[in-house]
């Protein structure tokens, strides 16, 4: 039986809780300070309120105050809150780690410097614990298709441990491990967690479609747009592949579950593709952030002010190409920059007008 | 101005009738002998009755016995059949074509001979062309996400020309693009080929998630099984990649248009994919064939027939290896041996429970 000591108790970190007492270990979920009414439902009731579930027996619930109880002991340490809190969590794990713990991260996103360096979400969390611990645990990722509720009632779920180390990735594996929730792992760190950050900011073109059929006045029209979405799919990989060359990543980790895999679930739906909809609907992006949709949480939208902010510094310093990364660049451009949506169609796949057909 | 004779009136074909006559050519459409109700009704109202739209002005319609006068002048000669009649198909242009013509494609298939050898299927048109002609004349296919009846409403939409010569690719392209029909050239004809047919295949598991969902009566449930789906979505991918190792196609091609473009549009909905949620729900498939979509055209369960069927020989032979495209193997287990739908998950992305984390 393993300890696993998770800070956050949000719908993911929570419903990881399930294939982990599945194999009989032992899960104390601790919430942020923004968390407290779920560890006091969860406290009284069972219920874990987002999820709408009741959270396996054997999961002990914890409120911030008792964060030093609960990481006492634990072997995996693990980082659920999202992007935002990131830093944060750092802290938090600072005085709470001890050598040896495995550390495991949820969190998705990217973190630019002011020249537009781009660093990936778990190198951040590290950064903010001392470099004498910090170099005593160890750091790893989940990444891959995986929506909570679905985990929580135990669908098949197929899931990449990233990190650097492969006998620790191993050794995680075999403990969250179960005839539904699938488990590979991958050393290439860097390519799966910038898959895991990238396909969050493409992801919000998947409610484009349906955004100008609203505007068409075309809702319930027989013929969709999915051709539309379709080429934003093909884009998005490709520009997943000019990451990986960018940032140092592996070239096969987007054709995986980090890189396509969790692309197709995150294009399905959730907040951000519905910001998406208002934008393909002509929806000035200002108006989508502070009235339509104000107050709530959009980590992809906050990825696409990070990365396309980013790639302009990088265009800047001659690093990328102006003619690089066109669909990330208009997605900027439609939420940082509030420009109408015009997909630039003959800037994709290298460029439709260009003289001589290129192989592939 | 352009004359383009398609033979074969299907949705397809038919749809491209927009961005040409949109770009002032002359389109003759020519019926099969199964499109004789679809060439009365053009002829009498002009609408096709399939795609349930009127064909744009200046589309002249002709029955089979009057191909001979609809192919007369023509520079693009196309072929609009679907994979079952592409050998009739090539016989009729044995006929038709004259040295100098551009022959185009929309079929999308592969056909294998009792060795497992595979091949594209506008090969298998050209085969019926003997040979003094086949080589005066060119031939190239369309490929890429591009449902019909999308193109028809001038909705955007993305495609690749495939074919060996760059300057007769260019020359098509510039007389179907308009500012919704996005055409990009390839000379990698095999690869783009490839990836169509087998997307075709793929996309069949496209409903599984539905079908589970019904047999487990969750049709309505808030949790879905989109993790199941993209997880299919990604061995899919990582599959079509392998195909372009065995069969010659670059392995860039999987990662636009033809391949997880098409493969996301084809997913998304159609005969296919009804067919797979039946699977999905536990109809053993002789009984969705024989009596639950009985006498409807699965050309994508046909493709997965002859792949799969071509797949056993090849391993036989030992030209692919057991392990090899676990999910092709699984998906002709289903429709072919009527075996239950069991995904192997442990197989995919290199196998689950290797002792060691590989790269990617």
């Amino acid at each position: 039986m393993t300890t696993i000591s998770i800070l956050g108790s949000g719908i993911m970190a929570t419903a990881l809780s399930w294939p982990l007492t599945d194999n009989g270990h032992e899960v104390r979920l601790v919430g942020t300070h923004l968390d407290r009414d779920i560890i006091d439902s969860i406290k009284a009731t069972g219920v874990h309120p987002n999820l709408d579930l009741q959270v396996p027996e054997g999961v002990r619930a914890y409120q911030l105050e008792e964060a030093e109880e609960a990481f006492e002991g634990a072997e995996i340490a693990m980082s659920g809150v999202n992007s935002f809190g990131v830093r944060w969590a750092g802290e938090q794990l600072a005085s709470l780690l001890k050598p040896g713990m495995m550390v495991l991260a949820v969190t998705k996103g990217m973190e630019a410097d002011e020249s537009g360096n781009l660093r990936i979400l778990p190198e951040v969390l590290a950064s903010e614990v001392p470099e004498d611990l910090r170099e005593r645990v160890t750091w790893s990722a989940i990444t891959g298709p995986a929506i909570a509720g679905e985990v929580a009632v135990r669908h098949d779920t197929c899931v990449v441990f990233a990190g650097l180390q492969a006998d620790v990735l191993e050794k995680l594996a075999q403990t969250f491990r179960t005839d539904y929730y699938h488990v590979w792992t991958s050393t290439d760190f860097v390519g799966a967690e910038v898959c895991a950050a990238m396909k969050n900011c493409y992801a919000f073109g998947g409610g484009f479609m349906e955004g100008l059929l609203d505007k068409e006045g075309k809702s319930e029209a027989k013929y969709r747009r999915y051709n539309y979405a379709a080429a934003l799919f093909g884009q998005a990989t490709r520009e997943l592949g000019q990451w990986m060359q960018l940032l140092g990543g592996d070239p096969e980790t987007p054709t995986g579950l980090p890189g396509v895999g969790d692309m197709f679930v995150t294009t399905m739906g959730g907040r951000n593709v519905k910001a998406g909809r208002f934008a393909g609907a002509g929806v000035p992006f200002s108006e989508v952030q502070n009235e339509r949709m104000k107050g709530v949480t959009l980590e992809g939208v906050a990825a696409i002010r990070v990365v396309g902010g980013a790639l302009l510094r990088l265009t800047e310093r001659g690093v990328v190409g102006p003619e690089d990364f066109p669909l990330m660049r208009h997605l900027y451009a439609v939420v940082a920059e509030d420009e109408p949506l015009n997909m630039p169609w003959e800037t994709f796949f290298g460029g439709e007008r260009k003289a001589k057909a290129r192989k592939g």
